[in-house]
């Protein structure tokens, strides 16, 4: 484009969003309505005393685990008491990994146990174990840099905790890099804040070209402990030992439920979050906590006996942590209804305090959502950021987009200042979530899916 | 006393204290040395890095392993390294408790793992573990009141963590009370403040005449699950596996070494801490810090060239942690020199900031404490508490007091908030200790001690 192309389709989307704003807004007319059922979630622990039984119960629900199918059973259940309509199961098929025991301790300079968790889908070492020197170093940089003294080691990837998406890198592609060089098994330094002594799981990746090592993470003091030894001259070896195991699939499901819409009821908006989670906590800030005040959004609505002219629908996906089957099978088994969802909103931040939304999706839908957060004053979660989506409805996202309607997508914009701390820990428990918060973020879902799938108009794609 | 006697007393004692004041003090002499030890400590991370070694190198010190030897063998040749002088390793026979594997699951409603620490010195459960239901009681008055109901039960005590002599009883005295009504396990609550999902270890006692059942801690998080579903009516089984195990006597010492004194040096202030550790951490902040601290007091007035006239001695005290033989057997080694020790200071609180000294003794000593305190201006120091001591001076101390010569006992003042989140957890970790703060208590311990020993009259009994 000619930049004085530009300047003119500049003006003229700035004359357009003037006049828009003069008009009187569709959105605004929810003001009354919005403040009722943010209204009715001050004081309400139900979600949070839901999610505390669905974890206590249950405990972690790992995909391939009697406990996750179990949970699903029971939310199914429990949506039919809650009054949801056309609840369902719907089937997926899921990877059955298994940790088995494990675990890592300091055989030179003195015998030590160290503080580990085996990554998600690493395979075992033999039962006795892997005993080999211990090489760190502080990235992949580094490790090119001796890549002539890795073989036979096991490598530690001693990186600090920065930003999620800079450090999970050593998560998921480490066994691969360390391997390509001959390592014997891959350690990384557990990716979050340094917590107490708390080692952090989450899914690896094996390039399948290269030799699959076992991979663990350890906590942050032991990886600078180990560093520490190493940088005072100490030979160190390490003995791991791991019974991970990838036994084939399972059966699994998605759990939906419906509110059915009074006048447009093919017409979907999707709220949800997963029900799996990972085997060492609770799984109850990822994700109980957000799959239930998704489903808490319709709750609510029911038992204020409010139903939208669209269709609303809870979907608790399965195997978001390690496969994102529970994605694909939904996808697949909606493929006729693409262009039916009218919006697609997933909660797997936390059930943090919120603060927003987050949107993906074209201008006009923008200034609708810009409009429904100001509803939201009563909470004080005004924020619309950019990039809403999620792990389970992006396959969703992707085929609407390669028909050529890109689907609007959501998320909550929540306090994530403690997310890293908890995340794929066994500290992941209903304690780290407070009742009025994850209250609010269930009215807040209530408000944006409420009005959204109410207005007369369809978000524009 | 009568009631006229005692005022007459208090009169006189008044007069005497006013009349010292008036005197000018022998310890205000020192203020210039003191502000010169003081300030040799400022940005010396030398305490710190030390600690970091013998945490980093031998890991876990329990009682009866090989690396607590080895610490102590490192330590001695250590001690000799920085100059000081009658370097030695005292015996002392001390119980070799093993920890084993262990674990605790939760059986109904669904499979679930939960973070358990067996209790130190408990006996194992059979190979196969106990299963049992779950009993959960918030205290000794809620079992009493149940007595019936505990037979076959494992019981939980979820006591919420208030101060420690309120919460550790239950630690301590809860396998045996729980036994006495037929539980077959014992569970207690971590003693600590809620952390992340992290137990806390420590010794339990048996009572002798009642039969001893497995007793282990299980973090905070999965006491209150346990208890909530409870109180949802579910029925819990759990079961118990460990492997725990009191492996009679093994050789270990007490390291010892000394500066001595320039005219009296067969009158002892004695400085200390304990070398051994749980077998959970690396012991770092219980009491690898406390011990280190001791022990850098005296390498720092060496280093000064500073020479008191009396002897200071350091000792490493051994076993501190499950049985008290390294205190025992260090009385019983020294008790020809029982009344020369003129002090004896215990840094067992934690190496945080120094705020003072508590001191246990006579009027006249706390008189000479009161105004040795005043010397610690320059970092704050300032604080003179009630009842010094510490687990590893108190025989010695009831020894002298048997012999009817009580002997004078401090312990640093500490800021202990953060001291139950870390004490007896696989988080106590050399991270959780500041260089700066360190090397201000070994500076303020390094004062108190250089004083004591060199003014020209001893410390009052």
């Amino acid at each position: 484009m000619s930049r004085r192309l530009l300047a003119a389709l500049a003006l003229a989307l700035i004359a357009a969003s003037l006049a828009k704003a003069a008009e009187v807004s569709p959105v605004a007319g929810y003001r009354d309505l919005a403040a009722r059922i943010l209204a009715s979630a001050r004081g309400d622990r139900f979600a949070w005393e839901r999610l505390a039984e669905l974890c206590d119960t249950f405990g972690p629900r790992l995909s391939g685990t009697p406990a996750l199918e179990a949970a699903l059973r029971w939310s199914a259940a429990e949506m039919k008491k809650d009054g949801l309509e056309n609840v369902r199961l719907e089937k997926a098929m899921v990877p059955r990994w298994v940790r088995g025991r494990e675990s890592l301790e300091i055989v030179e300079p003195f015998p030590s146990p160290l503080a580990m968790l085996g990554l998600g889908m690493s395979v075992a070492t033999p039962p006795s174990g892997i005993t080999a020197e211990l090489m760190v170093v502080k990235g992949f940089d580094e490790l090119e840099a001796n890549a002539d003294k890795v073989k036979g080691k096991i490598v530690l990837f001693n990186v600090e905790f920065t930003q999620y998406a800079e450090t999970v890198r050593y998560r998921g592609a480490g066994p691969s890099r360390a391997a390509r060089h001959g390592a014997v098994a891959m350690l990384v330094r557990a990716v979050g804040p340094i917590g107490l002594r708390t080692p952090h799981t989450g899914a690896t990746r094996y390039d399948e070209e290269l030799p699959k090592i076992p991979a663990a993470s350890v906590a942050a003091e032991d990886a600078n402990r180990l560093q520490r030894l190493v940088e005072r001259g100490r030979r160190v070896v390490l003995k791991l030992q791991m019974e991970a195991q990838l036994q084939g699939e399972a059966e699994s499901a998605n759990v939906i439920g419906e509110l059915r819409g009074r006048e447009l009821p093919n017409e979907v908006v999707l709220v949800g979050g997963h029900i799996d989670s990972w085997d060492v906590g609770t799984g109850a800030m990822d994700d109980g906590g957000g799959v239930v005040a998704a489903w808490e959004a319709l709750r609510m609505l029911k038992k204020l006996g409010l139903r939208p002219r669209r269709t609303l629908r809870v979907v608790g996906f399965t195997n978001e942590e390690n496969g994102g089957k529970g994605a694909l099978a939904y996808r697949d088994a909606h493929r006729a209804e693409l262009q039916d969802h009218v919006l697609a909103l997933e909660s797997d931040n936390g059930a943090f305090r919120l603060r927003g939304f987050a949107l993906t999706g074209s201008a006009s839908a923008r200034e609708i959502a810009s409009e429904i957060v100001r509803l939201l004053e009563p909470i004080g979660a005004l924020e619309l950021g950019e990039n809403g989506g999620g792990a389970d409805i992006q396959p969703l996202a992707q085929a609407a987009a390669a028909l050529g309607s890109p689907l609007p997508l959501m998320s909550p914009l929540v306090d994530g200042s403690r997310y890293f701390v908890y995340h794929h820990t066994p500290a992941d428990t209903v304690e780290r979530l407070d009742p009025e918060e994850i209250a609010n973020l269930a009215a807040g879902i209530a408000v944006v899916a409420f009005v959204v799938a109410d207005l007369p108009l369809r978000l524009g794609r």
